[in-house]
C-alpha cells in the first residue's frame, strides 16, 4: 500500500489533460489529496490549494504523487530537484510513469539514504499465488467491456462512490496504474506473469463480510485480440456475482485493431456469463453502462432507452446521470 | 535459438520418469539428440549412445540440455563439476529447471569468461510485441483441451511428426519450457507479462508460406479458472484455422482444482470456436484428440467410437494409434 494522504505533483504539465490521473484521485478519493504542487509554468489546476513540501508534511501528507504524464518519457533534472527534496523532506514517491522512478539512480540512492520508499505502481510488488478457485465469501461485481477504454473503471469507481453514500459495504479494487494511484494499493495487471493473473486477482478479492462488495476494476476486453487474456483472468479469479457490461456507441473499431468491429451487447452477455459461470454459476449480468460522451444529450438519452428495451437490463451512463441505479441492481440481488 | 544437437544430460536421475524432458527430446527430434550424458548412480537410460564431453563435442552436440528434473530445486555440487567443464568445452547450457542457472553465480562467471550461452527456457528471452491482430499468411491449427495436461503438446508433435514424414510444410511452434527443449525454440507463454501473451503467439507464427501449418502447443484450458487468460491469449494470438480438441476421459475433476468438474467436449467445441472466430472468422474444429492412456484396449476403442458418432470429428488417441486422420482433416481444409 501507499501511504495516504498525498501531495499531488503536477510538475510542469502543459494542460489539464496531462493531469488525468491527479484528477482521477482528486475526484475519486478528495481525502488523499491534501494539496498540488505546481511548478513554474504548470499549465494544470485541480482547484485544490498549492502547497510547499513542508506546508503538505504538515498537513499530513506522506505520499508525493506523480499526477501527471511527463514529456518525452524522461524525468526531468527539474523534476528531480523537487522528487529528490521530497524524499529528504520524509515523503514517498508513487508513479505510474512508463519510465521508472527504480531506474533513477540518484533517486534511488536518496530514497535508500532516507528509508523511503519508490512505488512503480506498474510494476507488481507482490508474488502472486496460483489461482485455486475456492470459493470466497462476500460478493463480487466485474465490469466487462465491449472494448478496452470504455468507461470500466469510472463505472465501477462511481459505483463504489454510491455504495459508499448508500452506508453500503464496498470497495473499489484497482487493476489498473490509475486506479492503483487512487485507492493506494491494486494489481497492476497487465503487468503481472501470465501463470500468475487469475492468482492476482483472487489475491486482489479476499474472503469478506456476507454484505460486502467488491467493486473490481475491469481491464480490456474478452473480445479485444491484443488483451483478452488479462480480460479471461479477471473473469476467472473475479469469481463475479454481479456483473456491469460496458460500452461506448460511436465506436467504429476495436480500440487500436482496425478493422475489427466491436461486439455486440448480446454477444457480450452472452459469453461473459458463460465464461463466468464456471466459477460462479450463480452470477447474473444486472446493468449496462454506457459512455455516452461523444452523444448529445437526446442522442444518448435515445440509445440508452433503446438498450434498455432491447436488453431489459437498466442502462445509464454513470457520468451523464450517476451510477444509482446499477447499485440498485446489486442491491437486488 | 538453442544451439542443436544436443548433448543430454541425465544427471543423477533417480529414475526413467525423472528423465522425461530428455525422453521427449530423444522421440520427437532424435536427430538433435547425440548422446546420454548419466552420472555415478544415474537410474535412467535413454537407449541412446553414452558419451563424455569430449566425444559429443566430436559428434557435433553444441549445447548441453538439462534434461532432467533436479532433487529439492537446486543445482548439486556434483552436477555444477560437469556443467562446469561443458562451458570450459564449449558447449552453451540449456535447461527448463525452476530454479535457473543464471541465478549460479560460477556457471554465470564461467559461461561469460568462455563466451557461452545460458539458456533458461522457462524465462522469456524476447521483448514481445503487444498482438495487432492482424490476418497472417499461412495456416495454423491449435489443440484446445478441456484441462490442461491432457496431451496437447503431444498431440501437436504427433501431428507434426505425421506431417514431415508426408512432405507436408509443417512447423511445431512451443509454447512451453518441454517443447522449447524439444524443438531449441519456442515462448515460454506461462512466463510472460500479461499485456504480451498474445503478441508472443503472433510472433511465434509469422506469416508464412499459404500451404503451410504451425502446430501450436497449446497450454491450460478456457474451463481452468488458474490458467485461463494464457489459453485465451493462444486463441486471440493463435489466428488458429484448424482446432483440435483434447480430452482425458477418466479424469474426474481439473487438475489441481478439486470440486470443478470438466466440461463437455460440446461446451469446449462451441467455447473454443466462439472466441477464435473473433480472429479467423473462417476457423473450424477439425478432430478431436483422446489420451486413453487409463483405459484398456476395448474401453479406448469404445470410448473414441462413441465421441467420433457423437460429434462428427475424426477422434484418436495419437499415442496409442496415430495422428495420420488428424492430419488428413488439416488436409481437407
Amino acid at each position: 500500500m501507499i501511504p495516504t494522504p498525498y501531495l499531488l505533483f503536477l510538475g510542469d504539465a502543459p494542460d489539464q489533460l496531462a493531469a488525468k490521473v491527479a484528477i482521477g484521485i482528486r475526484d475519486w478519493r478528495p481525502e488523499n489529496a491534501v494539496g498540488q504542487f505546481r511548478m513554474e509554468g504548470c499549465g494544470a489546476d485541480l482547484g485544490i490549494v498549492d502547497l510547499d513540501l513542508d506546508e503538505a508534511w504538515a498537513n499530513g501528507a506522506r505520499t508525493l504523487v506523480i499526477g501527471v504524464a511527463n514529456r518525452g518519457g524522461v524525468i526531468s533534472a527539474a523534476w528531480k530537484e523537487v522528487l529528490i527534496a521530497a524524499l529528504r523532506r520524509g515523503f514517498d514517491i508513487a508513479s505510474g510513469l512508463h519510465n521508472l522512478l527504480r531506474d533513477e539512480a540518484d533517486l534511488v540512492a536518496v530514497a535508500a539514504e532516507e528509508g523511503r520508499t519508490l512505488h512503480d505502481v506498474r510494476i507488481p510488488s507482490v508474488q502472486y499465488p496460483i489461482a485455486n478457485g475456492v470459493k470466497r465469501s462476500g460478493k463480487r461485481c466485474l465490469a466487462v467491456g465491449t472494448d478496452c477504454s470504455v468507461g470500466k473503471m469510472y463505472t465501477a469507481l462511481a459505483m463504489d462512490a454510491v455504495m459508499r453514500e448508500r452506508g453500503m459495504k464496498s470497495t473499489f479494487r484497482a487493476t489498473g496504474q490509475t486506479g492503483i494511484l487512487v485507492t493506494g494499493g491494486g494489481v497492476p495487471l497487465d503487468a503481472v506473469i501470465a501463470d500468475f493473473m487469475a492468482g492476482a486477482v483472487e489475491w486482489l478479492t479476499p474472503d469478506n463480510d456476507a454484505d460486502h462488495w467488491d467493486l473490481i476494476e475491469g481491464q480490456g476486453s474478452l473480445f479485444h485480440a491484443s488483451y483478452s487474456g488479462v480480460t479471461m483472468a479477471l473473469v476467472h479469479g473475479g469469481q463475479a456475482d454481479a456483473l456491469i457490461l460496458c460500452h461506448e456507441p460511436t465506436r467504429t473499431h476495436m480500440r487500436g485493431l482496425p478493422g475489427y468491429d466491436l461486439p455486440t451487447l448480446e454477444d457480450l452477455r452472452d459469453t461473459a456469463l458463460h465464461l463466468a459461470r464456471r466459477v460462479n454459476p450463480d452470477v447474473q449480468v444486472v446493468g449496462i453502462s454506457i459512455n455516452t460522451q461523444h452523444l448529445d444529450d437526446q442522442a444518448a438519452a435515445d440509445y440508452m432507452a433503446e438498450v434498455e428495451s432491447r436488453m431489459g437490463l437498466p442502462t445509464v451512463d454513470p457520468f451523464r446521470n450517476d451510477a444509482g441505479r446499477l447499485v440498485d441492481a446489486l442491491a437486488a440481488l
